[in-house]
C-alpha cells in the first residue's frame, strides 16, 4: 500500500447510502471515482444486533480490501485517494444500537461509528421524529447523549426528525451537526424535507446539508429532472451558503422491499406504516434515470457547471465539505481528568 | 501532553492484574513506577455483559486522565513513561466474551482486547481447562479462533488452560503465544502451574511466561520467601533462557471473596467449586509479605539484582521482555483481498 499523499484531484464524497453491498456496488464506487461513503449500518436493531452487522463489514473489508477499507478520520479520504480504494464510513439512522445506555455511544463510536440519527420518523428516547404530531424537542437523555457524542466526535443527525428537536440539537450541541440526506422543504414539501428556518440555523452553526436524490425528497419525484435538482441546489446555495451543501443520496441500491419495510416498521407496530411511500406504493421508488447508481456522481458535477456554478462551487459540493465537515467532527475532545490532578 | 519521547528507563509491565479498581490502586501504579499492566475484565461474561465492562474503564480513563489511559499498541508503553501516566492494556480469562462468534474475535480487538485466554479452568467451545480429567486438545472452533486471533493481532493467553490443549496452542498459533500468570509445576506442583515440556515448546516458539505472585502458584502459598521466588526465576532462566519471561503478579488487590467465587464458578454450577482453594480456605489468599501491591515492583526488581542477576536480566524480567511482545503481537496482519484483483 503507498503512503497516502494530498492529492491535487478533489475528493468526490457521497453523505448517505443504504444499498444491498455487493462487490458489484463496489466496483461502481471506484468506477464512479467516490472517495468516501457515509453507510448506514443500522435501523431499528439493538446494540448486539448492530455488532453483527459491523461483523458483515469487518468480513467485506477483509474480501474486498482491494476495493474498499474502513473510514475513521478525515485523514482517511487521502488515503482513500492514494490507494485508489473508498473509504468506508459507519452511521446509524436511529439510535436503537445505543439502547437505554449512554456509554455505548463511545463503544459504537471506538467501533467507527461517525453519524447517529437522534430520532428516525417517531419518537425515540433522545429526540422526535419528523412523524409525530407533538415534537417537545430533546429529551433528558437526549441532551445528555448529545453531549456525548459531542465529546467522543460522533456526529448528531436530525435527517429523520422533527423541527423542534431539530432545531434543540443545533442549540445544545457544542460540535456542528448534521443533516445528512434531505432537501429543501420550500422546493418539495415532503415531511422529510426541511424547513428554511431549519436550514439557516443549521447553517450559522457550522453544520451540513446532504441534498438528496432519494425519490420522494425531489419535486416530480422519480421524474425530477436534473436542471430541477440543479437548480435547487444553486437556490440552496443562495439561502445557506456555499460552505453548508452536499451531497446525501439516499442510494438504497438492489435492496428488496422487505428492507424498505424494514425501515419503516422495525418493530414498534404490528400494522404495516408506509412512510414516505403509499398503500398503492409500498416499495422503494426508482431513481432518477440520470442517477442510478455511483457511476453518475459525475453526471451531478457536470449539471452544476451547466447551470453556472464554478468549478470551486461544484467541488465544495460534490465532496470538499464533507471532508471539511469530517476533518472537525470525527476526533475526540482530548481527555481532561474529571478531578484535578494532585 | 508531551510528545512520547523514548525513555532511557527499562519500562516495568505487569502481565496480569485483576483488582477492585480504584484511584488508589491507580495511584500506587504510578508510585510503583508500573509503566503497563495487563488487567482481565471479564471472565465469564457474556459480550454484551463484556461491554458493560469497558464501558465501566472507558469512565476509568475519563476521571483519571492524569493516572492511566487505554492501552492498544507497543508504543503505548514510551507514551506512558512520558506522560508519567500507566497504560491498561485490556484481557479476557475465558473466551466467553466471544459467544459462540467468531466475528466477536475482531470486534473486541478493536475495543481494545489484547489477550484472550482459551479456557479458564473447564472445557470451553475452544479449548481444554487445566482442571478437566480429560484434555482433548484445541476443537473445531479453536483452531478457527486462534487463526483469528493471530489475524487481527489478539494474543492467545492458556494460564488456566490444560496440558495438551496448551501444546496444541503453540503448536497451531502462528505468531507467539502467552501464558500470562503461571510459574514452574516442578518447582510448585499446583495444576495451574506448567510443566518443563509446555515451558520449552513456549520459549522455542518465542512466547512469552509471566512469572506468578499468587499464592496458590507459589512454594509455601503466602509464606514464600522473596529469595525461594527469586531462586525459582533464576532456574526458569535456565530452563528456556531470559527472553521468555517476565512478571504476571496476578494481583487481585481488595477485591471481596465474591470476587473469587464467580471467577471459580460463573455460571456453570449450582454447587460451589473452591479452584485452587478449599473448604477451608474458599477466599482470596493472602500475598507474601513482599508484594502486597504495585508499589512493590521495586521489591522484586532488588531481589533479583541481590540474587546475582545482571541488570540487563533484571530489566527484561521486569518489562523489557512484555515490551518486546506487546511489539510483535498486538498489530493486524496487514489486510490482504481474498479475491486476486483485476
Amino acid at each position: 500500500m503507498k503512503a497516502p499523499t494530498l492529492s491535487p484531484k478533489p475528493p468526490r464524497i457521497d453523505g448517505l447510502q443504504y444499498a444491498n453491498w455487493s462487490e458489484k456496488i463496489f466496483r461502481q464506487m471506484r468506477a464512479g471515482g467516490v472517495d468516501a461513503v457515509h453507510v448506514t449500518i443500522t435501523y431499528h436493531e439493538t446494540f448486539r444486533e448492530t455488532v453483527l452487522n459491523i461483523e458483515a463489514w469487518n468480513r467485506r473489508f477483509e474480501r474486498f480490501a482491494d476495493l474498499i477499507f474502513q473510514g475513521r478520520t478525515a485523514a482517511d479520504i487521502a488515503i482513500a485517494q492514494a490507494t485508489g480504494r473508498t473509504a468506508i464510513f459507519f452511521g446509524s439512522q436511529n439510535p436503537s444500537c445505543i439502547e437505554d445506555d449512554i456509554g455505548l455511544v463511545q463503544v459504537l463510536h471506538t467501533l467507527g461509528l461517525r453519524f447517529m440519527q437522534l430520532s428516525y420518523n417517531n419518537q425515540s428516547l433522545l429526540a422526535t421524529g419528523c412523524y409525530e404530531a407533538e415534537d417537545p424537542g430533546l429529551t433528558r437523555m437526549g441532551r445528555a447523549v448529545v453531549a456525548e457524542m459531542n465529546r467522543v466526535g460522533l456526529v448528531v443527525d436530525m435527517s429523520h426528525s422533527g423541527e423542534r428537536s431539530t432545531l434543540d440539537a443545533i442549540a445544545h450541541s457544542t460540535r456542528p451537526i448534521a443533516i445528512t440526506h434531505a432537501n429543501p422543504f420550500t422546493w418539495h414539501p415532503a415531511l422529510r424535507n426541511k424547513s428554511d428556518k431549519v436550514l439557516k440555523a443549521l447553517a450559522e452553526s457550522g453544520g451540513i446539508l446532504g441534498l438528496s436524490l432519494y425519490p420522494h425528497h425531489l419535486k416530480g419525484g422519480s421524474g425530477c429532472a436534473l436542471t430541477e435538482f440543479c437548480e435547487m441546489v444553486a437556490r440552496s446555495v443562495d439561502l445557506v451558503g456555499i460552505g453548508a451543501l452536499a451531497i446525501g443520496s439516499d442510494l438504497c441500491q438492489d435492496q428488496p422491499d422487505s428492507v424498505v419495510e424494514w425501515m419503516r416498521t422495525g418493530r414498534w407496530t404490528k400494522s404495516v406504516d408506509f412512510g414516505e411511500g403509499s398503500a398503492d406504493a409500498p416499495g422503494f421508488p426508482a431513481m432518477p434515470g440520470w442517477f442510478q447508481d455511483n457511476r453518475h456522481f459525475g453526471t451531478i458535477e457536470a449539471g452544476l457547471a451547466k447551470f453556472g456554478m464554478s468549478e470551486a462551487e461544484v467541488s465544495a459540493i460534490m465532496g470538499g465539505n464533507w471532508a471539511n465537515f469530517f476533518t472537525r467532527s470525527f476526533d475526540a475532545v482530548p481527555a481532561q481528568p474529571e478531578r484535578p490532578a494532585l
